[in-house]
């Protein structure tokens, strides 16, 4: 279920410390030490999935509530508007090689090159 | 199920063409009319949600199934990286008013002034 490697098993099971924002049996929700918004958090299932790519019909569980959370999130933040941003892989920007989703609002994050 | 007026529902009832790069019972995978990477799709439920913050647990299904096809894109077209994105509101740059995922693969989206 967790790798001893890697940080975020390491936060999920407690052994770092973090800011929850919420959780549940699937998937926990902490604040991001490095903000890039005004509000940045970070969606992390409770399970070392490497991405998206990786996930199972048996992975549907920590899959579903990764979105699930985010709008329980968003309703209970009172947040209007936010990105949900996963990378997959090195040449995508994955740095951290367990599956989680930035939970950004507050930033218009295209207003530079391109508006999707 | 459908919203007559919405763009994306007429897509996914084929009233609007679309290139179908692959779909389930529950999503499409179509190509974006308008790229801003060298592969970009959009994932879309065929349900008219509006956004994640409005998935309850009865869209299990639908939003479960954005995650599964897009691992499932990403080992048939062998991309090893790729970016999946969710813009919810209009402050966060949602235009089309029925939930969907970018999928983008083969550019670099953080050269500019944030890396996630």
């Amino acid at each position: 279920m967790f790798d001893s490697s890697c940080i975020f098993c390491k936060i999920i099971q407690g052994s770092i410390p973090s800011t929850i924002i919420k959780e549940n049996e699937y998937v926990t929700v902490i604040e991001n030490i490095a903000p890039k918004a005004p509000t940045h958090y970070l969606i992390i299932p409770k399970k070392h999935l490497i991405d998206v790519a990786q996930l199972t019909q048996a992975d549907q569980q920590f899959g579903w509530n990764i979105l699930k959370i985010a709008g329980e999130v968003a309703q209970e933040k009172k947040l209007s508007g936010f990105n949900l941003i996963s990378n997959n892989g090195k040449s995508a920007g994955q740095s951290v090689f367990h599956l989680h989703f930035h939970f950004m609002s507050g930033k218009n994050l295209y207003s530079g090159e391109f508006k999707l």
